[in-house]
């Protein structure tokens, strides 16, 4: 009998047991335990995490690899206790579909001055700004991974002009793509509206912060569908009170939920979404992180991993 | 020398200036004038007009044809007065490209639940909600000219399934188009979204009302950018009230500006929009008002024109 799968998370109760089902639904083979299960859960070669506790998977000396059931993978490989074997990132083509969606939401909404608007009908104001076509409104997307790439797509289907900044300025068909200090420049001096979707990594922390924000054309808005931790928020509100930025459309923050009585939320120039541009799908990442299993019992090998030090 | 162009309108005066400007630059070698030019005015063959007052037109025994710089010309063929001569809708490109843009705009941010977010930020409340793909939210598009079109293929490009009923049901490349009462009620049954672009005719007037809002998906939403008239608002009251509509974003109104002690603006389930949806381009329009004055001059002949029964 293969050693059990190990499922680890710091989920409330109900939500872990919803991934249980759903992750036994898609492997109706496999034993998956939990560290409740007791002994026989440390015999584990695979552990199946969301956001463990630090030093949860410290002394398991059988685990030959780890899966996130998540995207991120920034708070994980932080944990010096995690045993040395890869760590795979959830990479799931309904989510970067769905981010690709909530980034063209986000975009075309600023596009046509809805935030602008929602404000104006508060007060019983008509009052028209002008038009223009989407072909003269300039995105520029900060991180080119699955969810970028999905998203630049989807923003030249509807008629956007788009450029992008990337780590490693990989190209991405015909989309401009950026690298390093000044190919970062460059693309802001562009951006009439910046989508931050980078990964969160000691290079990007902070990167959403008073340098960036001048380098955007006045009133630019900003949109951060990435980390709470790649914006500076005091950088963000001095920005805004200055009109350098005109909107900002936030659904990550540091501390989630955001605290009921946190200043954001009455913000004028802040619209808030409560972290739901890519939420995981269920069923959709059980049977990916089945399919990661079905190889590793067939092959003996973990299935192809991370690059820890990155940090994505 | 030729007759002058009648320029006719019950605009502002600047903003009737404003198309005097557009139009001159766009014909230099035409004389444009006003009513208050007096006599010579008279003998124009060509009035070019936006919302012209009623019997404005009356006794311009030259007159071969109209020129409106709108798309809609409901006002204007049910003035009784108006010499009996074609009357040519103005069909810019680039309008529907802003329709599109405006639909896709405010069928995303619903498709994204927005607006609700938006109810949540103002009490500070962080509740997350269901999300759907694109391609499992249809949207129905009621009215296919020009403008309904350009909408389908954009909203087509995004991923959503679309569907469409007209008066006609003319076919438009694979998108399904129904016409008639029973095709209207299977178009209504399948909407999750429906987006209103019809013209606005005797038969399509209150088409927006209780027996329609019957017909859709409970907790449907409705966009309303054809016209004021198109929608019944006692009954858009009680279907939101009821829950039979989940929203509405409403962009034309029977009066507007909308007054600002309107009952619309404070509803919590209504989005209003300042008619900005499709706002005509002078510069475009002025140059396909041009190229059908040049024909004119040209064959002698008024370019074809308008079947005025049907009202648009």
């Amino acid at each position: 009998m293969p050693a059990p799968l190990l499922l680890v998370t710091s989920l409330p109760a109900a939500e872990e047991a919803g991934w249980r089902d759903a992750l036994g639904a898609a492997m109706p083979d496999e034993r998956i335990l939990t560290i409740s299960d007791g002994a026989e859960a440390s015999e584990a070669e695979v552990a199946i995490v969301a956001n463990p506790p630090l030093g949860a998977l410290a002394g398991l000396s059988n685990l030959r690899w780890i899966q996130s059931l998540w995207a991120g993978v920034d708070r994980l490989v932080l944990d010096d206790t995690l045993p040395d074997v890869p760590v795979r990132r959830l990479v799931d083509p309904t989510l970067a579909r769905a981010m690709a969606e909530a980034v063209a939401a986000a975009v075309l909404s600023l596009h046509r001055d809805f935030p602008r608007y929602a404000a104006q009908q508060r007060t019983g104001m008509w009052r028209q700004h002008p038009v223009r076509p989407a072909s003269a409104r300039c995105v520029t997307i900060l991180g080119l991974g699955e969810m970028g790439r999905a998203a630049a797509d989807l923003l030249r289907a509807i008629g956007f002009p788009v450029r992008a900044w990337s780590r490693s300025g990989t190209p991405h068909g015909t989309l401009p793509v950026a690298c390093g200090p000044e190919g970062l420049a460059r693309s802001l001096a562009a951006a009439d509206i910046l989508v931050n979707l980078l990964p969160l990594t000691p290079d990007t922390r902070g990167i959403l912060a008073a340098d960036t924000f001048r380098r955007l054309p006045p009133g630019a808005a900003l949109v951060n569908f990435g980390r709470g931790a790649h914006l500076v928020e005091d950088d963000l509100l001095a920005a805004l009170e200055a009109g350098a930025l005109g909107h900002a459309i936030l659904d990550v923050f540091p501390e989630e939920p955001l605290p009921p009585e946190h200043r954001l939320w009455a913000h004028p120039g802040i619209t808030i979404l409560p972290h739901v541009a890519a939420p995981t799908d269920m069923a959709s990442a059980a049977a990916i992180v089945a399919d990661a299993v079905a190889e590793f019992r067939r092959t003996g090998r973990a299935p192809a991993g991370l690059d820890r030090m990155r940090g994505y």
